[in-house]
C-alpha cells in the first residue's frame, strides 16, 4: 500500500481553469490511491465542478482564495499581488509541510519566483533548472535546463546532471540514468569552454547516480542512447522549441498530404487505427509537466493550454516525484 | 541568354565520389545552360564516368590531381597536405578568377580553412558564417550561423543578417528578405546581451536589403513569417541538428505505424502518391548545399553522404549565388 501523500494545486492558472484542473484531478484520482489534493481557488467556481465530476470528499481539501495571479502579470507584479493568491497559498502550503509538491498551469515566471522566495534552494545548488520529458526511440529523456538560466557556469551543468538523473530515477525507477552534454560535436575538443570543463569533471569523477556518456548533438537527442540531456537554459530552450516546431510542421504537412484526394482520405480511414497510435505516441499531453529542480520541494508547471488529460499527467509527475523521493535523492548526491 | 559562368568542383570529396559528383554534373548540365564545370580530381576515375554519363566536351575542363584531402584529415593537416590536392586547386582556381564559385562534398573543416587562406574575407566582415536552407510553410528560410563560430559578438549578428539576406535574394529573387534573431522569447527584454544589442541596431537602423521582424523562437522557425534566421553558430547548429533529429524520429515512427499491419500496408499502397509527395517535400537532397558566407567568393559544401541528385542541387546553389551576384550584394550592403 502506498503512503498517503498530498499535492498542492493552484486551480486558477491557465486556459479554461478551474474546469480542466478539477477534471484532471478526477482523472488522476481514478488511477492513483492515497493521494490527497489540496485545491486553492475560488469556491464558487470550483464547488460545482467537484459535484459535476463527483470527486469524493475524502480525497481533497478546498482552500478558498479571492485573489489570483494573472497570465499577463510579470513575475514581480505577481509576487506583489500579495500572499492571498491561489498560487502563493498553494506554494505556502509546501513551505508549511501541508503538501509535498505543487502544480500550476498558470503564469510560469510567477510560479518560479514565488517558489524561490518561499521554498529556498537546496544547499550547495546555486541555480534552479527547468526540466521536461522528451520522447526517444527507447523511452523518455529528461532534458534540462529549458530556460530558467540564460547563462550557466560549469558547476551549474554538473548540478543539472545530478538533478536530472534524480528526476529520471524518480519517474522511471527501473532505468539507469545516462547523462550527456548537449554540444555541437561529439569530439572532446569542440564546444564552449564551460561545456568542456563540465565534460572533464563528469568524466573524471565517479558519480554513483548516473553514467556519463560525453557529448550529444541535437540530431541524436531522440536516439535513446542517453536519457538525461544537459545544457544551459538558452540552448535547451532553443532545442526544445525547435523540436516542437519541426514536429508540428511535419504533422501538418502529413495531414494535408494524406487528405489531399479522395483516395488519400479513403486510405487514411482504413489506416485510422495505425495513424491514431502514431498520433497518441506523439501526444504532447503525455509529456505535460515541466519540473523546476533545485528547490526544497518539487514544483511542477503544467502547460497553460493543456486539457484535463494533460493536467492529470502533470499530477502524475507530482506523485512520482514525491514517491520517488526526488528531493532526498538530489540532496544525497549533491556535495 | 544567361552569361557564361564557371563552377569549380572538387570531385574527390564525400562518400561515393567521384561517381555522384560526375552524375550530379550531368543532371545539372541538362537543365542549366552556359555553365562550365572545372572538375578537379583523378582522371583515371573521372574520365570513364564522363563517358558513361555522356557529358559534352564543351561543358567541362578536367584538371588532373594525384593528391586528395581525406575525410579524417583535420583542417590543418588537410592544408599541410599541400597545394596539389583536388580541394586546394579547386579553391585556387577561384583566387585566380578561373571560376566564380566552388563546391565540395568532402572535408568541411578543410574546405573552410583552405578557402579562408586563399579567398580572404570581404572587407569589414570579421567572421564567416555557415548558412543553409530550411523549409517553412511558405517557402524556404536561410538560417545562419550553423557552426562556423561558437561565440559571436553584436557586429557578427548584424553582418550575418546582411549576408543571409543577400543569399536569400540571390536564391529567391522574387521574395523580400525578412530577418529575425533566434531567441528564447519574443519580448524585447529577454535573451542574451549580444542578441539584445543586435536587436536595437537592427531595429533602429534602416537596412534597404531587408526588413527586421524582431525575435523568433525555435517553434516558429518554420512558420514562414520571416525567411532569414540569425544566431550564433553554437545555437544555430543545435537548432538545425535538433530539427533533423526530430524529423527523422517522426518519419520513422510514422513508417512503422503505417506498415504495422496488413490493412496499414494496403492503405499505404493506395496512399502511395500522396505519401510520396509528402516525402519529396521533405527530401533533404532538395536543401543540399551549405554556403560559407563572408569570403570573396561563394564556397558551397555539399553533404558528404548525398547522392547525385543532392550534388546537382548544390551545383544549382552555386549557379544561383553567381547569377544572383551574392558577393556584390554583400559588399554593397556592408559598410
Amino acid at each position: 500500500m502506498n503512503n498517503p501523500i498530498t499535492i498542492a494545486i493552484d486551480a486558477m492558472g491557465g486556459d479554461n481553469s478551474p474546469d480542466k484542473v478539477i477534471e484532471g484531478i478526477k482523472l488522476h484520482s481514478n488511477t492513483s490511491r492515497n493521494v490527497n489534493y489540496k485545491i486553492f481557488g475560488a469556491k464558487d467556481l470550483i464547488n460545482p465542478l467537484i459535484s459535476k465530476f463527483e470527486i469524493s470528499k475524502d480525497r481533497f481539501d478546498l482552500i478558498h482564495t479571492e485573489n489570483i495571479v494573472l497570465g499577463e502579470d510579470t513575475a514581480l507584479s505577481a509576487a506583489k499581488r500579495g500572499k492571498d493568491t491561489s498560487l502563493w497559498l498553494a506554494i505556502d502550503s509546501l513551505k508549511n509541510n501541508n503538501a509535498q509538491a505543487i502544480v500550476s498551469a498558470g503564469n510560469t515566471g510567477a510560479l518560479f519566483l514565488i517558489s524561490k522566495l518561499n521554498l529556498k534552494m537546496i544547499e550547495n545548488i546555486d541555480k534552479p533548472a527547468l526540466s521536461a520529458l522528451w520522447p526517444s526511440k527507447k523511452g523518455m529523456n529528461v532534458v534540462l535546463d529549458l530556460g530558467a538560466n540564460i547563462e550557466c557556469n560549469t558547476k551549474n551543468l554538473i548540478d543539472f546532471s545530478i538533478m536530472g538523473s534524480a528526476l529520471h530515477k524518480a519517474l522511471f525507477p527501473n532505468e539507469n540514468p545516462i547523462v550527456a552534454l548537449l554540444n555541437i560535436g561529439s569530439e572532446e575538443l569542440k564546444g564552449k569552454t564551460i561545456i568542456k570543463e563540465a565534460y572533464q569533471i563528469l568524466n573524471d569523477k565517479n558519480f554513483s547516480l548516473f553514467k556519463f556518456k560525453g557529448y550529444i548533438e541535437g540530431n541524436n537527442i531522440m536516439d535513446g542512447d542517453v536519457n538525461i540531456i544537459v545544457s544551459d537554459g538558452f540552448t535547451g530552450n532553443i532545442a526544445l522549441k525547435t523540436a516542437e516546431g519541426t514536429s508540428n510542421f511535419i504533422i501538418n504537412e502529413l495531414k494535408s498530404a494524406i487528405t489531399n484526394s479522395f483516395l488519400g482520405k479513403l486510405s487514411s480511414i482504413i489506416n485510422y487505427k495505425n495513424l491514431k497510435n502514431f498520433k497518441n505516441k506523439l501526444d504532447p499531453r503525455l509529456y505535460n509537466g515541466a519540473i523546476l529542480l533545485g528547490l526544497n520541494k518539487p514544483v511542477i508547471k503544467s502547460h497553460g493550454s493543456t486539457d484535463s488529460i494533460g493536467f492529470a499527467n502533470s499530477l502524475k509527475v507530482c506523485e512520482q516525484t514525491i514517491r520517488g523521493q526526488l528531493i532526498d535523492q538530489i540532496k544525497v548526491n549533491i556535495k
